[in-house]
């Protein structure tokens, strides 16, 4: 580990009230020495205790004022890397930024990389890797959901099960091997019956964690969903009308725009990604058949399919479209929208209710043109996207590399069960144990030595994190 | 002034490493005491000594972590507003954001107006009004010139030359006052020499200051600089060579793009604001007069006019451009571009020589192809734009309301000097000195008794500031 002095900006990038610049190292004292000189005369960065704020000025080498600032320390080791760390509250502007930054870099600091002070705060024991991880994810949550996993994960709940799992493994290895010390007398020593149930319990527990990781993943990456239908029966309506109403909220809040995530949006605290099918909204070739086959693919991503149809429209084309839909869609959650029912008689309204939309599926009846039936068809994508209630103390695995990790672990449990039945001796059990210990332990970090695992890990983070 | 707590996202938006959320009233410590647990038991926000960090977790109603959060009071009058402050420093997602600015406004707080808790340390005497503006001046500022001058101004340097100018009408009036009070027996008290060089004093010191306002404008709104030319001779060509080139210095620094002020650059320390002439670019229909005429207004509002030619059109061709286009922007200052100068003989870089570039004029050589000339035309426009080296004392008016006042004040202390001469008695003469003060305390604050007028001038702060 490099022992260099490291500085960022922390903040969001872009023009604010006030901005943080980070410091975390050896140097970050010295440095804030020659840099800041605190209001009060009697003040300095070098007596100033750990976690107090001081006011001053931040100076160039010419003794001119840069920034009037409030300079925080935190003496290790009780800051977020463990290290000496300092966080200056400047002015928000991103002049004022970069100069600080140059001047801590032209007195010995350098850029930190991506998650750097993150990593540091891992190497030094702050957190494992496994609540590393989840405070980039708790950075990136969109919703309630992925919220609640990030900080359950960030608080440890998740390494303590891990920890909780290693703790039987290394016992159950206590067991084996205590065994094979005894082999040569050909004593079994471990009850056969009791370390079949303690390693049935483990493999148990384990698949609980893979399993979960199919809500992690929708709950993380948001619920694919698909737009499907022909043109002109109100689908783009039907997304910038869920759109525009989600916007409103966040700009209510927090006055930003979310032009570059257009199509994610967050309904009931569940966050969805809804699927471009403009390949189907956009031609008309192959009209007959849906115009579906150039899409297939993308439904094929979606969970849940949204068919979209005129309600307005003759009965018998919108049973043809509803018998093709179903076929091509066997495996997927469907809402089926009927839109335009402001416009329809009530003896059409009665014929809809005969249309051959299979019972499973949810349907909605919608005016686009009047707004109504939206709450409706929220509630139903919430339902249709079956998140469970997450409590706070509950484990879920969110993270694909930790899900890849925990399958491999699995797989060595398996072999052990095997083992175990065919009743191998434990020195071959003990090897496919240690191999479960051992991923388990890419999880929360223990396992890894390698730098460059580290470094790609980290690199996803933004930086000042 | 209304004396509800407030509280608001005060980091730039979006998503970083860590956010702000600043609180200020009366009842902040009370509500964070609701919102705030402390992972040191021992500890609360009731106990908390002002200017210390406290770590721990903002909980919900539920009694959820919604996050990890440091914890910084401020206790009155010691805080920026000079009220009890707190500022809550959390991960940086919009989400979590949004989360705590929630549950403090459902614990009573209210959202912040834009400027709000600048205004309060106004109002609380921590600032006058013109080291308040200077804040958002500084926040805003983008050049080194720029953000010199903010920070003069927020340093008071200002504010103590106008207590000054007000302090010498003060004594002016009361040797005016001194000589009315003897008015009946008809003695003249006050030295009328003396007074004379008194107010001329002071007329030149606030002519300077009105004067100051070109530069301190031109610095703060960027120097309006027009690129004019006939098409293809490279006008965008250089252009995207100026905004790149500045880009890639931005970005080297703190990674975020400029592409909402794409015609704005800082170079050699000073903005420039490049006006769009697309009118002569895009048109041909009037390009044997230059097409100038559609762009007339434009150019009209430059200082600085850069005239592009192509080097390898004909001498003729060119003479006739320069003669027209010099004739056009007699009082503006030139600097010709003669671009494409990798593709002409040594004859042809002889006979431009000889091109009826007025003396005074500065002529650059440019190869847009080969990036050639580009340092010396930076230079040259930084020379063109003439701005002094501003040093930290100087004072320098940057606000068209400060000028506005300055103005109105200088009229005043003009029909003083008049009516000393005129021979008027001291009654009519404190009138006019009397009128002059106000306008000073404008600039300053204290004669502003409108919450109207102060409302207009926080309006234009950014929120969380």
């Amino acid at each position: 580990m490099s022992n260099d002095t490291i500085c960022a900006i922390s903040t969001a990038p872009g023009q604010g009230a006030i901005a943080i610049v980070r410091i975390s190292g050896n140097k970050a004292f010295s440095v804030c020495n020659t840099v800041f000189e605190a209001k009060n005369k009697a003040h300095s960065v070098s007596t100033q205790q750990s976690h107090t704020v001081s006011f001053g000025n931040i100076v160039n080498a010419a003794h001119e004022t840069v920034d009037e600032v409030l300079l925080t320390i935190f003496r290790a080791p009780h800051s977020y890397t463990g290290e000496d760390s300092v966080e200056i509250s400047c002015h928000g502007s991103s002049f004022v930024q970069q100069q600080i930054l140059q001047l801590l870099i032209g007195n010995g600091c350098r850029m930190a990389q991506a998650g750097e002070f993150t990593q540091r705060a891992f190497l030094n024991g702050k957190m494992d890797l496994s609540q590393a991880e989840a405070v980039a994810d708790l950075i990136a949550a969109e919703s309630a959901a992925a919220h609640k996993l990030a900080i359950n994960q960030l608080k440890g709940g998740f390494s303590e099960e891990l920890n909780r799992l290693r703790t039987e493994l290394l016992n159950f290895t206590s067991l084996i091997e205590l065994e094979l010390d005894f082999s040569e007398e050909e004593v079994e020593f471990a009850d056969r019956t009791q370390l079949n149930n303690f390693i049935a319990h483990i493999e148990q527990v384990t698949l609980q964690l893979i399993t979960s990781f199919s809500v992690g993943n929708a709950v993380k990456n948001g619920i694919p969903v698909a737009i499907v239908g022909e043109t002109n029966v109100g689908k783009s309506t039907l997304l910038n009308r869920l759109l525009n109403e989600e916007r409103a909220i966040v700009s209510d809040i927090h006055g930003t725009t979310r032009d570059s995530i257009e199509e994610v949006m967050t309904l009931g605290g569940v966050q969805f990604r809804f699927i471009d099918t403009a390949g189907i909204r956009d031609t008309r070739d192959k009209i007959e058949s849906l115009g579906i086959e150039r899409t297939y693919h993308k439904i094929d991503l979606a969970t849940i399919v949204l068919p979209v149809l005129d309600a307005t429209r003759p009965i018998e084309e919108l049973e043809r479209f509803i018998v093709d839909i179903t076929k091509k869609t066997a495996d997927k959650q469907r809402i089926f929208i009927l839109n335009k029912i402001d416009g329809i008689t009530v003896q059409k309204r009665e014929e809809l209710a005969t249309l051959p939309i299979p019972a499973e599926d949810i349907r909605c009846y919608l005016s686009a043109k009047f707004g109504q039936g939206y709450d409706l068809l929220q509630h139903a994508l919430v339902k249709a996207a079956n998140i469970p209630t997450i409590g706070s103390g509950d484990v879920i695995v969110t993270n694909a590399r930790h899900y890849e990790a925990l399958k491999m672990s699995h797989e060595a449990i398996l072999r052990v069960i095997n083992g175990l039945q065919q009743g191998l001796s434990g020195e071959f059990l003990s090897q496919d144990i240690r191999e479960a210990i051992y991923y388990l332990g890419l999880i929360t970090g223990g396992s890894i030595s390698n730098d460059e695992v580290l470094g790609n890990i980290f690199a996803k983070f933004c930086i000042g994190k």
